[in-house]
C-alpha cells in the first residue's frame, strides 16, 4: 500500500472522529489537526525528518535541525496560524557523536520561530538505521478560523507565494522561510490554502480534492525557479514550501506581501475532476496531480 | 553522550524558556511539559516505540500500537491530568505490509484511552531501519495545576500503585493500563509524581532530584511482582508504568484505588544525596537510581 492510499485509509477510519469527539474540528487529512478551544482553536501538527529522505549526508547540521522545525511551522503557516510551542523526537545512530550539536540548532530555530522546544524523547538505534527526527507543532489560527484546504468556491482565482522548482540546488529545500507572515496577511482574504511541500501539481490537487471542484493552472503564469530545469520540476519538484491558496476573483490580493511576490496561477472551476490540471499554451490540457514528489 | 546527559543539557538549554516564553509553565525534564492554558493548563508529551528497543518482533501487532498509545498516556497520567487527543508517526521497514493494520490498532487504542488520533506522519525506509513510532499526546489536569516530580517535601511518605518487575514476561510491558483514573483521584492528595517507565530506582531518584531530596524506600515493603526474578528486578526492570507518588506523612492515602493497591514504600528525608536509596534489612544503605533501564 502506498503513502497516499495510507493516509486516505487513515482518513476513512477517522471519518466520524467529530462525532465521537466533538472538540476534534478537523481530523487527519489537512495540514493540521483543529480541535476546539476558547477563546482560538488549537493547530497540531506532526512531521518527519527522515536521513537518506528528506536530507542527505551533505547537509549542516544546522540545517538539519532548522528543517525539520521549519516543516512543522510550515503546516501552521498553511492554515494561517502561528505556531506557539513544539515537541521533538530525536532516534540516533548508535554511538553518534553530533546529537547535542544537533538538538542545540533545533532548539535554537524553534525559539527563532517563535516555537520553543517544550520537550522531547530521544532514542538510539540497536542497530542500523537512519537519524530520524520528529517535530510536532501546536499553535493557533491567527482569524477566528484557520483556512482549510476544502473552502475553494467555482470561480475563486489561484494564487501561490514565490516560485517553484529546483529546491535541492544550494540546499534551498532546507533554507525555506515558512510562510508565516504571508498567511496571516490571507487570513481573511484565502478560502483555502496549502503548504507546497510535496510539489505544486500534487498539492493544488489536494485543494481540488478536498474542495470537490477541479483547479486549472495557466501554465504561462507559473512561477519558475531560475534553479528549476523545465516547468515540469517547477509541478513536480517539491519542497518549495511557499503556500498555495484560493480567493474570490473579485478580492483584491496583492501583489507582494512583505517582499514576497504573489501570482495569480489559475481558476477554480466546477468540472468532475477534482484534480489540479494544467492548461499549457494552445490549450492542452494535463492532469498535474500526480507530478509530485512522495517522500515515501 | 549518553541519554542522561543529553537530557541533562537539554534542559539546562530550556532553563530560561519561562522567561522568554511566559506561557511555558514547564519545560523539558517532567513527565509532560505545561503551558498554560484558560481556563486548564495544556500537558504536552511525546514518546517513541522503536523496534527492537521497546519490542521485539514477538509482539503481536495490536500490543505495539496499544504500547505506542499507552506510553504516552501514561506521561499524562503521571502529572495527574486526562488525555485529549494524540498526534502519531510511523516510520515503515521499506515494503512493509501491515501498516494499515498497525494504524488501525493505533487508532483504536487512542479511541478507547480518550485520546483520538486526530493526525499524524508516514515516512518509509530507504534503507535498513526499524520500525519506529512516536505518539505525542495532549491533554489537562484534573486538579488546577498538574502534579510534578519536583514537589516532594521532606517528611512526606512515598507510595506506589501495583507491583513492580517482570514486565517482559507475558508481554507485561505492552499490556499495562495507564493509571490515569488512579492518578485523578491522587489529584489533590499528592505533591511530587512519576510514572515508573524506566525503573522503581531511577524513576523514584528523579522525583528525589527534581523536589531537591532524598527518597529512602524500605526494601521489606517494595512491591515485588510475581513475575519478578528478586528485588532488584523490581527496582530496575522498568517498564511497570506504575506511579510512584509522594503525599504529607498525615495524609489519609487509601490502600486501593478502583481495584488498584496502592503501598507504603518509604520515606522523603532531608539528605544530601538527592537520589533514591534503598534501606535494606539490616540497615544498609543502597543508591537504587542507576538500578535502571536506559532505553537508549
Amino acid at each position: 500500500m502506498r503513502e497516499r492510499e495510507l493516509l486516505q485509509r487513515i482518513a476513512e477510519r477517522s471519518a466520524d472522529l467529530g462525532a465521537a469527539f466533538p472538540g476534534v474540528l478537523v481530523g487527519p487529512g489537512d495540514d493540521c489537526a483543529v480541535l476546539a478551544g476558547d477563546p482560538r482553536p488549537l493547530l497540531l501538527t506532526v512531521d518527519h525528518l527522515v536521513q537518506g529522505r528528506h536530507f542527505d549526508d551533505a547537509l549542516p547540521l544546522d540545517l538539519v535541525g532548522r528543517k525539520a522545525v521549519a516543516r512543522s511551522v510550515s503546516d501552521i503557516a498553511a492554515m494561517a496560524g502561528r505556531p506557539a510551542w513544539a515537541l521533538a523526537t530525536a532516534l540516533l545512530p548508535a554511538g553518534w557523536p553530533h546529537a547535542d550539536e544537533l538538538f542545540g540548532h533545533m532548539a535554537d530555530a524553534a525559539r527563532a520561530f517563535g516555537c520553543p522546544l517544550v520537550g522531547g524523547d530521544v532514542a538510539s538505534h540497536a542497530g542500523d538505521g537512519p537519524l530520524t527526527l520528529t517535530v510536532t507543532a501546536g499553535g493557533h489560527p491567527v482569524g477566528e478560523r484557520p483556512v482549510l484546504r476544502s473552502g475553494a468556491n467555482a470561480g475563486d482565482s489561484v494564487y501561490a507565494t514565490g516560485r517553484f522548482g529546483g529546491s535541492p540546488v544550494a540546499h534551498r529545500h532546507a533554507r525555506f522561510d515558512p510562510r508565516v507572515e504571508e498567511a496571516a496577511a490571507l487570513a481573511g482574504l484565502a478560502t483555502a490554502m496549502i503548504d507546497a511541500s510535496d510539489g505544486l501539481g500534487v498539492d493544488a490537487g489536494r485543494i481540488a480534492e478536498a474542495s470537490g471542484a477541479t483547479i486549472e493552472l495557466d501554465a504561462a503564469t507559473i512561477p519558475v525557479h531560475p534553479d528549476a530545469r523545465d516547468l515540469d520540476a517547477a509541478l513536480g519538484d517539491g519542497e518549495d514550501y511557499e503556500l498555495v491558496f484560493t480567493a474570490p476573483d473579485a478580492a483584491t490580493v496583492p501583489e507582494a506581501i512583505f517582499g514576497t511576490p504573489i501570482t495569480r496561477i489559475g481558476l477554480v472551476v466546477e468540472r468532475g475532476e477534482h484534480a489540479c490540471v494544467v492548461v499549457l499554451p494552445g490549450g492542452a490540457r494535463r492532469n498535474a496531480s500526480d507530478l509530485g514528489f512522495e517522500h515515501g
